[in-house]
C-alpha cells in the first residue's frame, strides 16, 4: 500500500465514526445509507478553490471546517438536519501535515454535527475542496426560496459582513486608519467569521414550521434576497396561470424594502462604517453563512422569544412589498436605489 | 442576471427534465429527493482533473460524459438503480461553446440513465469535474467487495485494456510498428473506449443476488481485484473473531489465480500484445469501468445465460484460493508473480 493510501485511511477512515449501525461508508464503491422513515433527502453541493474562495495562506484546518461549513449552511436554510458528507479533494501534492491539519478540521466539524465521512475522491491537481452534504428533512417540510409574500417581514440571522471584512484584513486591503479603528480582538472575530463560519442548523429547524421562504447568505444579502424574491416571483406566477388569472394579475411582482439601520452589524463593523460608510460590505461582500428568511408578522414574536431560548439571534430588517426591487432605506428618508449598492463582492461563479 | 448565470440557466436547468415530480432540483438552496420505499442511498463520487484524468484537448461533450458514467460505474458495481447526480464544475473561464459541447455531453448521459442533474457548483478555476451519483439499493441488497471466499470463480464483464490503448494513441505514446498494426477503426474503438466508458449498470442489477463480491475495474484488473481480497480478508477476520476461533484460523487470507488467456480482450488489444508482450496494459492500465466480481461456480451457467440475453459479455478470469496475493497464469505453465506485471497505470490519487 503507498504512503498516499495510508495517510487517506490514516486520516478520512476515522471520520466515518458517526455512521449509524446498518449503513457503509468508506471501503467500498460506493457508501450505503439508510433513509429515516417519512422523510426526504436534502443535497447540496459547494466547492471551494484555493486563491478564488479562500487566501492562498489559509489553514488547511480552517479550509476543512470552511468546506464543510458553507454546505451544512445550505441544509440549515432548507430546515434539514445534517446527515452525512462526501469528499472531493484534489491537492497539489501530498504533504503530510498539511493532511493532518485538514483532518483535524473535518474532524472537528464532523464531531460538532455528528455527521460521517461517507467516502470520496481524493486526486491531484490544483487545490480544490468539493463537499456534498447530505441531510433530511420531514416529508414536505423543506424550507424553499419560493414562498415570500407581500407583507412579510425579512429577517437575517446574526451578524453580516464580518467575514467580507476579514478578508479585507486578509487580503492586506484596509488601509492603516481603517486598521487603526480595530481592536486586535475584534480582527480575530472577523477573521473567524471569514474562516470559520457558523452554519444555522438550530435556526432552520425552528424555521420549518415558522418561515415562509429561506436562504443561506453567501453571496451578500442583496444578491440573496434577489435570489428569494425571484423564485417567490416564479411561484406567484405559477399560481396565477394555474388559476387562469387575468395577464394582469399575474405580472404582479414582490419585491423588498431593507433599513440599513436595522442591519445587524458587529462593533468592528460598525466603527469601520464610520470610517468608509461603505454599505457594499455588509450588503453585498458575502460569505457570512447566516439565514435570511421571510415570515408573516404574527409569527415574529414566538420564533424571537424560541431563537433566544437557544441563544441565536434574529433581527428583522426589512419587508415584502408589492413592487419589484429591492429599496435599501436609511433613516426612513435617504432611498438608494439597489444598483448604487451592489457591488458584488462575492467571487465564485454561480451556486445552483 | 450576468451572462454566466444565463448560460447555466440555458444549458443546466432542462437536465433537471428527469426529476420525479413531487422532488425539487435546482435553483433552491439544495434539491430534495423522495426515497423509493424499502430502498437504501447509495453514494459516490468521482473527480475528474485535466491532464491528470484526461488528456488536455478531450472534448467537452467527452469530459461530461466520462464524469458521469465513472460515476455510474460505481453505482454498477454496488447494484445499485441510478437516480440522480450533482455536479461540481470548476471553470478557468467560462467559454460558451465550451459549455454547450459539455451540457450536451451531460444532456447524452443524463438522457440515456433517465437521470436528472439536481444541482451543483460552478466556481472559477483550473479545469475540475465532480460527479456525486446518488442510486437506490433494495434494503440490504447493496452488492460489496467485502463477500469473496475460496472456491468463488472470479469473472469480467466486456473486454479490459482499450481505453489504455486508447490513451497511449491519445498521448502520441504509440511506436510506428504498434500503430501500423491497428485499423483506423481500431483505434477509434479504443478512444471511445476511453472517452466515452459504458457503466455496467444493467449487469450489476442482474449480479444483486448471483455474486458474492463486485468492484468496478477503475484502476487497473490487479489493483481492483486486490481490493476485493482485501475487504473480503477484513470480512473473514471480523466472522472468525465474532466466532471466537483460534488465532491460526483468523489468520487465514484468501488470494486469486488469474489465467492470461481467459481475460477478456479486444481484436486492437490482441495485436498489440502479439507486438508488446505487455500484459500491464490490460491487468493495470484501469479506466476500462467493467466490473469486476465473484460468484459461486454453481451460478455461472444462470448468469451467463441472462447476460447474453441482455446482450452483455462476462466472461471467467480465474478463481479465488486459499493463499494471499494475486497469481497471474500463462498457459497453466508460465507463474509470474503479480510484482512484475503490476506497473500501476491509474494516475490519480485513492477513491475512498
Amino acid at each position: 500500500m503507498s504512503q498516499e493510501f495510508k495517510l487517506i485511511d490514516q486520516y478520512f477512515l476515522p471520520l466515518s465514526r458517526f455512521l449509524l449501525p446498518d449503513d457503509i461508508g468508506i471501503g467500498d464503491d460506493g457508501a450505503v445509507l439508510t433513509p429515516p422513515e417519512n422523510h426526504q433527502l436534502v443535497v447540496v453541493t459547494d466547492t471551494l478553490v484555493e486563491g478564488v474562495h479562500f487566501p492562498v495562506d489559509t489553514l488547511p484546518k480552517d479550509i476543512a471546517c470552511k468546506a464543510v461549513a458553507v454546505n451544512l449552511s445550505d441544509l440549515a436554510a432548507m430546515g434539514a438536519k445534517p446527515g452525512f458528507i462526501s469528499l472531493a479533494l484534489t491537492l497539489p501534492e501530498n504533504k503530510q501535515a498539511w493532511l493532518e491539519s485538514f483532518a483535524f478540521g473535518l474532524s472537528e466539524i464532523c464531531s460538532k454535527y455528528h455527521i460521517p465521512l461517507i467516502g470520496g475522491d481524493t486526486t491531484k491537481g490544483p487545490l480544490t475542496i468539493t463537499v456534498t452534504a447530505h441531510g433530511w428533512v420531514e416529508k414536505g417540510k423543506a424550507l424553499l426560496r419560493s414562498g415570500a409574500e407581500v407583507g412579510d417581514m425579512i429577517a437575517v440571522s446574526g451578524v453580516i459582513g464580518d467575514a467580507g471584512l476579514g478578508l479585507k484584513f486578509a487580503l492586506n486591503q484596509l488601509d492603516e486608519s481603517e486598521q487603526a479603528c480595530l481592536s486586535e480582538s475584534e480582527i480575530q472575530s472577523c477573521l473567524e467569521a471569514l474562516n470559520r463560519p457558523n452554519p444555522q442548523i438550530e435556526l432552520g429547524r425552528l424555521l420549518q414550521n415558522t418561515a415562509s421562504s429561506a436562504i443561506d447568505i453567501s453571496d451578500g444579502l442583496l444578491a440573496d434576497l434577489s435570489h428569494i424574491l425571484e423564485q417567490s416571483n416564479k411561484q406567484l406566477d405559477l399560481q396565477a396561470s394555474s388559476q387562469s388569472c387575468s395577464q394582469a394579475q399575474a405580472q404582479v411582482q414582490i419585491g423588498a424594502e431593507l433599513y440599513l439601520e436595522d442591519l445587524p452589524i458587529s462593533v468592528a463593523m460598525n466603527k469601520w462604517l464610520n470610517q468608509k460608510n461603505e454599505w457594499a460590505l455588509p450588503l453585498s461582500a458575502g460569505d457570512d453563512y447566516e439565514l435570511c428568511f421571510t415570515l408573516k408578522p404574527e409569527k415574529w414574536a414566538a420564533l424571537n422569544l424560541a431563537a433566544q431560548k437557544q441563544g441565536l439571534r434574529v433581527s428583522c430588517v426589512g419587508k415584502i412589498v408589492d413592487s419589484a426591487g429591492i429599496k435599501v432605506k436609511q433613516n426612513q428618508a435617504s432611498n438608494k436605489s439597489v444598483q448604487e449598492l451592489n457591488h458584488l463582492g462575492h467571487f465564485g461563479y454561480q451556486h445552483f
